[in-house]
Formats: C-alpha cells, structure tokens, sequence
C-alpha cells in the first residue's frame, strides 16, 4: 500500500470507528450487550469487513467493546475512556450520578451563559445560531441529537472565553448525555424552548437574560432527574 | 531480592519520588531548571543514589522531569500529567489561566460548601476542622501548606457527598495551586480567618453560612489575582 492510501483508509478507519459508537449510542446498547457481527456492520456502514476489523480494535483499545472468542463483539463501557477524564464510569448508581451531575451543571452552566452573553463575538453567534437550528430540527424530526446537544453546550463555553470552562463542559456534558440519556426523549419542546432562550440573550449580549435561561434549562434537567430518581426508589 | 523487600523499596521510591516533587514546588523550581544532582538528593532525602535514581525514573514518566546526558536533570513540568487531565499545562499565559480558574472556582466552590454544610457527617466535620488546623499552623509557621490546603478544599467537597465534586475540585484546585501559586505568600491572613469561617458554618451545618465564607475567601483570591494581572498588564 503507498503512503496516500495508507492515510485515506486510517481517516476510513477512524470514521467508521466514530459511526459504530455512534450506532451504539443511538441505539441504547446497554453494557454486556453484543452487537451485530463483522458482516452486519460491513453491510450497515457500506464498508469492508476489513475496515469494520480495524475500527473494533480501536473501540477496544478505547475500553468500548470487547471480543468474546467464539461469541462475538460486546459493549464493555458506553464511554471512551479518553472521553472521560474524571473516571465516573466507576460509579454505578448511574441516576443518582445523573443528580450529582445536575447539580454541578447548576453550579456552572447559568455563569458560563452569562460570560458567553458579555464576550461572544460575532462568529461565536453565528455558530450558536446555526448549532440551535441544527438541535431543533433534530427535535422536530425525532432523530437522536446527544452529539449536536454537547456541541451547543460547548460553543456557548467558548463564547465565555475561560479556558478552563472550554476545558470542562465537554468532559461534563459528555458524561451527562453518554451515562444517562434519560432526558432526551421527554424534554423536548422545554429543550426547544430554553435553547432557543439562551442563544437569544447571547446573540443579544443581555447577560441576565442568558443566565436566567440557563438556569431554566438546568432547572427542568434536574426536576426530571429528580422525578425519575424519586420513581425508582419508590 | 525477596518479594518483601522488593515491595518495601517500592515504597521508599514512591515515597521518596513524592519528596523530591514537593521539594520542587516547595523551591519554586521553574521550568527549566537543573536540580541537585543524585549524590546531593541522596544526601538531601537520606537515601540511597539508587533510590533517587527510581524515584527520578518515575518523574520522568510523569512528565516533570527530563535528563540531559552529561549535564544534568531538569524540571520540565510542574505539573505531572497524571494530575492535570483537562491538560491545563498546554495554555502558556499563567496569570490569564489564573483569572479562569479563579472565575470557575467562584462559581463552584461556594455551592460545594452549601451541601457541605448540608451533608457533613461527624466523622467529615472533625476531618475538616484538623485539616483547617494543620493549614493555620503552617501558615503561621511560614512553612509551604500547598499539600495541606488542596486537602482542605477536597475535604469540603467530600463533605458535600456529590461524586461530581469530588473528582473535579482537586483537579481544579491542584491546578490552581501548582500553575498560579501566587496567592499563597500574601494572603495569609486573610486565608487563616475565612478558612476558619468556612469551617466552622459547615461544622455548624449553616449552608447560607459557609456560603457566604467561601465566597468571601475565593474573592480575596480572585481579587488578588486580578491585582497581579493589571500590575502584568502596564
């Protein structure tokens, strides 16, 4: 093989690698669950096998899936452990994980909006804007939309213009959306509503209004956290 | 060697590798820097050169030091990389990365010690207050209490029983006090009086307390800092 297709079937390799996490996501495999054989995924990601071969060995070496000899190919953890840095796939009460989380998210999220509404330029707008419709039309069309949810939350860090808020709300929404999907399917039009919120009061630099709603957003985040949480311990 | 003395002397080199890395924040070695070399270290630490050899082996494995042949060993972080997994060490402007981390610190830290002073337990609240002691003394002893006060945010957010706080504020906070130890000569106190206060509202289970204590304890801080950068700044 010469250099250039070398390279052209490594970025083959790291895509399908991203699709069949992806897959995995979207289809709420849970941990210990095998997923579809090399044929299968050859067959759904249009690729050959050979590619399907080497994108598993990558979502093993990122603790993801394991291979069971004779068996087949199963989930071991839903998160990437280069995706997350402070190690909370060890905690195994996941919904109350899920009210730690939101509690943090409380902490942060409201100030972060409110130093995205003062230091936002025009570009970070622009992308806020465009990451907002994408969400929404996502909403609308009942597709899954974790991926562009964690992408809005990260551009209005990087609006703020702290480092280490860039740094940390990635690694905490991460977790949030990848532990415990569990708000996605029910908050819809709240998600759609408060989102739309916080990128006006940014696009508008009303710092107020940005933190107050944000902290509707995270509000309605952890009363259904605490509802679910509340369910389940009867 | 048998396996009890091979377990013992990796004791020693783990312990002496934690000395060696305290004595250089404690010197404020700078990146860069040439360290004693073997012979002083031994003679310095009470070991063996074959000891400070291991114990070197492991910081340069954790990315703080470097050895150039027939010149010398040399700090080439002050942060292992171990201990920084948001890779703060990547931003070069010290005193701007100090301002975010101020800024975070003040959004998180006062809502920690208002469920710390909610969900401390006896055993938290007599951890809490030897800790506050141990901190008071050293400053009054013009020792180096930068182990000690990590210790002492990190107990505050154990006390707080959110496992999200617990693995995220030593990370900030062993960031703030290896990358920007800039605080620590100069306010002290100041840090003497609202760490007692915070200690004592968390004791007393006063949340609207130890709220307010912390907040005034990361606005001196954050004040301080902002001082240095204006002074940077012309």
């Amino acid at each position: 093989m010469n250099n250039l297709s070398n390279i052209k079937s490594k970025l083959l390799t790291e895509q399908v690698q991203e699709q069949i996490y992806q897959y995995i996501l979207d289809r709420n495999y849970q941990i210990g669950a095998r997923i579809p054989n090399e044929f299968e995924l050859a067959d759904q990601f249009g690729v050959g096998r050979s590619t399907i071969r080497e994108a598993v060995k990558l979502l093993i070496s990122r603790g993801v899936l394991e291979v069971r000899r004779g068996s087949g190919t199963y989930v071991v953890s839903t998160m990437p452990t280069d995706m997350d840095p402070l190690g909370l796939w060890r905690f195994e009460d996941k919904m109350s994980l899920a009210l730690d989380l939101a509690n943090v998210r409380m902490m942060l999220e409201p100030g972060i909006a409110e130093m995205a509404a003062l230091n936002a330029g025009e570009e970070d707008i622009r992308r806020l804007r465009e990451l907002c419709d994408i969400v929404e039309t996502k909403i609308l069309n009942g597709s899954s939309y974790v991926k562009e949810d964690i992408a809005f939350h990260t551009c209005i860090a990087e609006c703020s213009k702290n480092k280490v808020v860039e740094q940390l709300i990635p690694v905490i929404d991460t977790a949030v959306l990848v532990f415990v999907n569990v708000t996605h399917t029910k908050l819809k039009e709240e998600t759609i509503q408060t989102h739309r919120a916080i990128t006006n009061a940014i696009a508008e630099h009303d710092s107020i209004g940005a933190r107050a709603a944000m902290m509707m957003h995270m509000t309605y985040n952890r009363e259904m956290i605490r509802g679910l949480l509340q369910k389940q311990q009867g």
